[in-house]
């Protein structure tokens, strides 16, 4: 801790210089595809998703949701909707392919869709593990300090929502605070609250104070999330955020919830079939709500232990779904969103990181675009982690480098140099590798590569230990992105006028 | 460890069983291939190893091997070997695309090549990290212990050779000791020693004693390791162990031993066309050997921090150049050998989790038929680590399922239970969850799933100490695998003649 403390000013200034020579534009992807549907598999799927929304229906339990959809020729019965599949289909269509969320400073903004690729942080944790290593509740505080370590790490591209839940804020009042946090903390683009509709719109006027009145209709400057309750229920809550979204023009993830095998059958295929039932008829929904409003296609995924209940990640059938939903994605031209460093794990420890990377990495070769809990979760989501936040952003700096591809720029000059070295030598000092060794390897600083000595000479720290050293060395070096000051002045006075009308309630 | 010392009898017997049931068969990847290159790629670095060989030359540092490239029509000026792309290609074509390694009992025996993969365990460790959690250097008994593990693990499908060095052995004697227990601490397949000419030809006759003395020279029943020197130096150890084994009929991988940036150029590309050029010019001399010998186009391979010279694993380039190494091997229709679960962690902790899996996932998607160092590898193979034994092997038995693939199996069926269930409803109880439930999803016994509070009231414990608990508890239950007496008594006496001859030496 106290390594983090050291230095003032210079420190921070150096750590500052660092994160801005480094902070990452949208990855753009060059690595392929990968794809494990046949073009027969793919259509059973999209087939069997389009059966569940003619035959067995979905229900829409919103009274304005089943107007617009009784208005566009489906099949409404109490709360239930059969939506034929022409109408789904064209509904669908409407949905741009691509769009750019605009950060407040416009070299943040990231690119969703297409060969773009955006890593965003945690989401929901009501509890935090922070530098004293106790699990407990989050605070409003712990959740700036983790909105600063994503405006600081370089391939976060967005500083997310509610990292950690602020418990010490009254619920009905939490999501003016969060946004504030958001803006003032970072200057890249973020998330919009989702847990009542009248807050999604306090969000979108918050949001006009920053960019102006008359900007966000056409430009998203929000991503937010509306989760399905599974099976085939989108309730009112996220039904009425998503459309008080749609009409500001800001893109929301449909994303059902699925715990495969408990709110899905046993099957990793039917599952997909099922969750894309779910994704695309609210994305359709969506497009009757605004035309050509851009969305994201979306889910969060685990496997049910059959054996404890518990939810499962990183295992076989999480990378086969991701695969599939991709190519289910692409089928119909929507951006997705996945979920990347999951893990079931209480702590920071072989298993938090066995099972991230094993999620993480076909999610990168399944073409999502916009990727969720890239940094900081454990406990399936119930804690946020000072520690893993910072080993994972650092991952997420190596599969950026991965996405790139093989790099062929200097081929011919380090041929050459296999001829100047030639059999028996050695490269570390020939002029290509002088010019070529900061970038031709990834060269993580969290990994702890040194001899077993040198290890224990600096303590045997493990890798958890050094995340929460670097998170804290992070922290200490944080300066606020210059604001205008009469900006926050006017969110103030916003969230000062909305506070005094809000009851505290407690959800 | 209490844990694993109750039950006895009928504890191991359980443990028996349940391995018994659950052994695996050489995984039959059914998940497509996934390639990095564009044909012109591919070419490029093809061209270049091409070019490597014939304008630079490549060291065999052998008498003998020397004399029969001169006779194939090779350029030879001293050690140096310049190998015409036509020679090259035409004795390349000989290697078989596939063979089986027979393994002493049938069941066990695997196939390598085609889309068949196999797990092996780690290799060549000096030290070890047993249950008592101190690292130091490995004994006979500790190999033991790591042979039975891997006899025990269903997804590891290769007791492996050297899992970690029994360094209270002679060296000049290790090689017979080493063999002996792989052959009755487990009836899979197994390594053969390579650290001399003479040690391979005595591993030779050891094998012959257990499969009779006509078997060998067209069964393959040990694949062995001879590493290249990079850059470009083929020596006399490698070469006279490689003679042997070919000549025997017994496959070798034939590995450049690759830090990249240091024996290779600082670029990714360039660094596997020099590895492909030191495993191909090895590969074409064993067909010199023995025509049609089957052999394995292999390559031990890290990126060298070019700040510390630490060599590391699971990192972009990593990936990218196992996934062009792939594409190689596939051009020459070679089986392919490539190194899994790495880590630089000096402990089974986060680093070694995320190390591991973002340098494994790749690997399978590259096609690699046989895989080392799948289970127990730390501290970059210097320390092999009981507790990462346990938690690797299990995770591949989940790789093992992902290669599987998705399964319609069952489509119908569980495309019926959506419409039973029904918005709103749950599927823990349906007919078809009860029937699939043990096969939809991968269950993980050794990743903790379970709640916070569940998981504090059984110890608060790591994925490392879970590990540790596994393993002791599977040891517990060994039980050596069914052996005709008179084989071991042959063996025993062969062990006996030769250390009766052979020096107590250190090297």
């Amino acid at each position: 801790m106290a390594e983090g403390r050291r230095g003032g000013r210079s420190a921070r200034r150096a750590e500052r210089m660092s994160m801005r020579v480094t902070s990452l534009p949208t990855l753009k992807r060059r690595t392929p595809l990968y794809e494990v549907l046949n073009d027969e598999g793919l259509e059973l799927i999209h087939d069997g998703s389009c059966r569940i929304l003619e035959e067995i229906g979905i229900d829409f339990r919103d009274a304005e949701a089943l107007a617009l959809w009784k208005d566009a020729g489906a099949d409404v019965q109490g709360w239930r909707v059969h939506i034929p599949r022409e109408l789904l289909m064209s509904l669908l269509a409407k949905v741009p392919g691509q769009f750019t969320l605009t950060a407040r400073n416009a070299e943040r903004s990231v690119t969703v869709g297409g060969n773009n690729v955006i890593f965003l942080p945690t989401y929901g944790s009501p509890f935090v593990r922070m530098e004293d290593d106790v699990r407990r509740y989050g605070t409003m505080a712990d959740l700036e300090r983790f909105h600063r370590l994503a405006y600081m790490s370089p391939a976060i591209h967005n500083t997310g929502l509610v990292i950690c839940e602020p418990t010490d804020i009254p619920v009905s009042k939490r999501h003016l605070h969060i946004v504030r946090s958001l803006i003032t903390n970072s200057d890249k683009s973020f998330m919009g609250p989702v847990t009542a509709p009248e807050r999604a719109q306090d969000a979108v006027e918050m949001a006009k104070i920053l960019f102006g009145e008359n900007f966000l209709p056409d430009h998203p400057v929000m991503v937010s999330l509306a989760n399905c309750n599974s099976p085939l229920v989108w309730d009112e809550t996220m039904l009425g955020a998503l459309k008080v979204y749609a009409r500001a023009g800001q893109p929301v993830i449909c994303a059902p919830f699925t715990l495969a095998g408990a709110n899905t059958p046993a099957s990793a295929v039917a599952t997909v079939a099922e969750l894309n039932a779910e994704a695309i008829s609210a994305l359709a929904f969506t497009q009757l709500v605004r035309p050509g409003c851009p969305m994201v296609y979306g889910h969060f995924l685990a496997a049910v232990s059959m054996k404890s209940g518990a939810p499962m990640a990183g295992t076989s059938e999480l990378a086969l779904m991701n695969l599939m939903i991709g190519q289910l994605a692409r089928k119909y031209g929507v951006p997705f969103r996945s979920s990347g460093m999951l893990t079931g794990s209480k702590v920071t420890d072989a298993q938090a990181g066995y099972e991230s990377a094993f999620n993480m990495f076909p999610i990168m070769l399944a073409g999502a675009h916009l990727i969720m809990h890239t940094a900081g979760w454990t406990e399936a989501g119930l804690c946020a982690s000072l520690a893993k936040f910072a080993l994972d952003a650092e991952q997420m700096e190596m599969l950026y480098k991965f996405a790139q591809g093989p790099q062929f720029g200097d081929f011919d000059e380090a041929m050459a140099s296999i001829r100047d070295v030639g059999p028996g030598g050695h490269f570390l000092g020939t002029a290509h590798t002088q010019a070529n060794f900061q970038t031709a390897f990834f060269m993580p600083e969290l990994m702890d590569n040194n001899s077993f000595e040198q290890w224990s000479l600096e303590g045997a720290k493990t890798a958890e230990a050094r995340g929460v050293e670097a998170a804290v060395r992070k922290l200490a070096a944080f300066e606020p992105p210059p604001i205008d000051p009469g900006v926050v002045e006017a969110l103030d006075e916003f969230i000062a006028k909305r506070e005094a009308v809000l009851p505290d309630t407690l959800t």
